[in-house]
């Protein structure tokens, strides 16, 4: 380098070695590399911390903006990393993790990861990717066969022709239901004599070229938080999400959904799509699919299914009948790291034209140029990695009988743990699962009746205290480190639509046993009648007395 | 498991099995972890096939679209990979891959990104992250300080304050880019008396309640391709990427800016946005940042900086002023997955205002709850993997003068090149690098002259066969294997803008040295005058025998 001095030449020089020299076997990360090959669940018992630190003191250790000048030794971040961060971190494969749709991976991820990133691809392009090209669009047609079932000719004209495709990858499920309702939005204003298509031309234009007062998607009040942050990028404004009321099952009420279609066709708001939910984030309930596509086919409208959670109950014999008229969803969103057990990154949109995603596509002059493979013209994401291999991976390695055995014994249990709830004195269950999710809140045997009984603002005033118990046990429960649960409001008819706290359980880890659930119970139970608690109890015994 | 029968509890076990004991030091899979730990070059060297396959061929080993029922064996997958996939991916670690921006990573990213995998944390929610969240905060705060240089007390201040937020880490510069204009966009048409705010009305009622005609962004024509995909994601058409001339350095004129913007301004189309950029994808040309500075504060709109490939150059002493104006952006797209040298899925943008991503701020019941300290409320992804850590270590591993030292080796490189092109009869420099990327055709001596006298139309018709030719030579360099340049196509002034399709080269990889730049001249010259190479050489001999 004839502009760098000795020194320099020396930092090269070790520089070199940073991309060159492989970590020792006996270096901290060497170390550290082993034992997770060798032992995971044992690295993360023994590293992760179980009683919860306060957020503000983990704050500490990472406050500093500056970034060094000096480089530091690998071995000193090693330290930091384990002693800081590994330590502090939540244990999101542990049994007892039940609270949230993270679950212990299959171990045979973790080296076939190690591959991925060492390759180090990116999927926007085959110039990038080559052989993982052919491999994306192989896995986007396997699942696009799982929902809309096609024929082998069907799968043998589209699975490589690059003017078509039957889905986008993406890096989870809020991208994937962005780029579906993206597809829909353009498809509903696609070019015509005197427009160029929205596209091109924007959504204001395109209202104006249609003669409508504006664009709308339903769903139900269990929709997940993606629709209303969709409908803010896509222009149309979240008060153009139509939130449908659900019924006592939390499923969309399909009389409540008839009604608004009616009432938006009058006053001239098209409906953009329609979204139905095939396990709902707080609930795992599952709308009536089929009955939503006789709608939306009467209101000429998109129909969008976001699976992200329970599409993958399609491998059940048993369970998968639950989502029957899926396959008639124009899109369907599949998240591959919640119940296809792939690492965190990576989701899917299926369409069952393989010309959707035409209304979206860009090009440039130095890659994703017209007539090429590259993926990246059809996805919503430029440079992506290829954790296609990671799902392809596990549809082979577990096959369909794998998926499905996860999916049954994930409902199974969840029905089983219904059962155990509602035989507890101590407990009300809030939400009967469909599939592997429920809710539910601790109540005692005695303030049942009263719940029952009371004048309306007495249940309300009692509930209010139960919310406020439930929240407390919750957090307690996370705080002690052995189990956790999370928490969500629901809004159940029996209280007159109130908002009521509950305990969320999800049942995907396969590792989750009817002990440990157990002991979930029993440990809540025991948490509510510490003397810590007595506020609660005093304060319900206080509305009761009252009552009589 | 009271539902499943004996034969389900012995699958039941196998599938426990897979979740719970790990994979044999000596399976397939085993040896090759080790093999890309001891030797990562070794490992791809050996395993990826340098001559190229035709993709349609490749196809054939990914073309079955059924899920197979039955498991098959971690082994048989693990030489399936080997076998098919990683013989026919892309080295992009090569020296010799200097095409594209994706280039040699770090030993110390593959153990670390192992233990990131392991951990699978879920960025969306404290919950499912705890020290992550701190940690991704930490590292935002030292990228947003790298760009904006804040004091102490201002990092103390924010860094860890839930209510704002000093910018969003994302999968790429695309959803950085969209983040980026997506905040812009909303705080143009914020709530305000009689309007609740884009993100509630949408664009439409927003466009009427301002009384604008339209809003455009403005950009050059060098401009990323990700750019019209956010106008079209955002409902304002591509149309609305209005594209600026630029000079003859692929920098965006001021001049042809300035009027642009008083003609808007005219036809009441609001400008929502001009974006800069540090680092054009093509060419590596950064924009005058400090008067483009100058004309978005006169037209009171949002500074976008893309600086996906660039920013990092602030590293750098000697080449950091090229910059100068970037700390005046509101915001500034930076790739961590480019010159950050962090594996596949890594971007973020930093923003000026902590309080600017309130526009964009989303909340749930049972996550990202207001108030809470959850990153995902601010973000456009939803569930995200905890690749901040590999940043963070990036940054401590490597410091200041690590990225420093790998800026100024790939820049200087970067001259040098274009001496030994300069130098070269039979080849012509296309954009004179200004970093570390750029733009040259093979042009034999004896054409040279005509090029430079002959009449427009001439011109016109040697430059298509050029553009023919370097495209034949690109194709069949890259098909050879031995290095990889890739292509785009520039309008020069001194062609009257004609499309000129050129070779593009990116020097980001520390182990590409001279000699391996000289090989690719040497290789490209050699090709050009192979015997398949004629047509395009009597093509051109005839056109300038018709010119004499």
């Amino acid at each position: 380098m004839c502009n760098l001095s000795r020194k320099a030449d020396a930092s090269l020089e070790s520089l070199h070695r940073v991309f060159t020299i492989p970590e020792e076997q006996n270096s901290t990360l060497g170390r550290i590399e082993r034992e997770i090959s060798e032992n995971l669940e044992g690295f993360l018992q023994s590293h992760i911390v179980a009683v919860e630190k306060d957020l503000t003191d983990v704050e500490l250790d990472f406050s500093d903006a500056s970034i060094p000048k000096q480089p530091i030794f690998v071995s000193e971040q090693a330290d930091f990393l384990l002693d800081k961060l590994v330590s502090h971190s939540v244990h999101t494969a542990s049994p007892s993790f039940v609270g949230h749709m993270t679950s212990a991976l299959p171990y045979f991820m973790l080296p076939l990861s190690k591959i991925m990133i060492a390759l180090n691809q990116n999927l926007v392009k085959t110039e990038t990717s080559k052989s993982f090209t052919p491999l994306e669009r192989q896995v986007t047609g396997m699942l696009h066969r799982l929902v809309y079932k096609g024929s082998d000719s069907f799968y043998q004209t589209y699975l490589h022709d690059q003017h078509y495709g039957l889905g986008a990858f993406c890096s989870g499920g809020t991208v994937a239901n962005i780029t579906a309702l993206w597809v829909a939005r353009n498809n509903m204003f696609k070019a015509s004599e005197h427009f160029a298509g929205i596209h091109q031309e924007g959504l204001a234009a395109g209202l104006v070229h249609h003669g409508f007062r504006g664009a709308a998607i339903l769903v139900s009040e269990r929709g997940h938080y993606s629709l209303k942050k969709t409908a803010d990028i896509l222009g149309l404004g979240a008060n153009n999400i139509i939130s449908i009321a659900t019924d006592d099952d939390n499923r969309i009420s399909i009389k409540a959904l008839r009604e608004k279609c009616d009432e938006l066709k009058h006053a001239k708001i098209k409906i953009m799509a329609i979204v139905g939910i095939a396990g709902t984030t707080e609930t795992g309930s599952v709308d009536p699919l089929d009955e939503m596509a006789d709608i939306a086919v009467a209101n000429d409208c998109h129909f969008h299914v976001d699976g992200a959670w329970g599409a993958p109950t399609l491998f059940s014999k048993k369970y998968g009948p639950l989502l029957k008229g899926i396959e008639r969803a124009d899109s369907v969103t599949i998240d591959a790291h919640k119940q296809l057990y792939i690492p965190m990154g990576a989701g899917l949109v299926v369409f069952k034209d393989p010309s959707a995603l035409h209304s979206i596509e860009h090009h440039a002059n130095y890659i994703i140029r017209k007539g090429s493979k590259d993926l990246g013209s059809k996805t919503l994401e430029g440079s992506r990695p290829g954790m296609a291999m990671l799902v392809h991976s596990g549809l082979r390695i577990l096959g369909e009988q794998g998926y499905e055995l996860l999916i049954d014994q994930g409902i199974d249990k969840t029905c089983q743990f219904a059962q155990l709830i509602k035989q507890h004195p101590d407990f009300e269950l809030c939400s009967e699962p469909t599939l592997n999710i429920l809710t539910y809140r601790y109540c005692p045997n005695w303030l049942k009746p009263h719940l029952a009984q009371a004048e309306p603002e007495k249940v309300h005033a009692i509930n209010e205290v139960l919310n406020r118990y439930t929240k407390y046990l919750q957090k307690v429960q996370r705080g002690r480190g052995k189990a956790f649960v999370s928490r969500t409001q629901l809004t159940p008819s029996c209280y007159q639509q109130q908002a009521i706290v509950v305990f969320r359980v999800v049942l995907a880890n396969p590792l989750t046993s009817m002990q440990i659930l157990e002991d979930i119970l029993t440990e809540q139970a025991m948490l509510a009648n510490e003397p810590e608690a007595n506020r609660y109890i005093d304060k319900l015994k206080a509305l009761v007395t009252e009552i009589a």
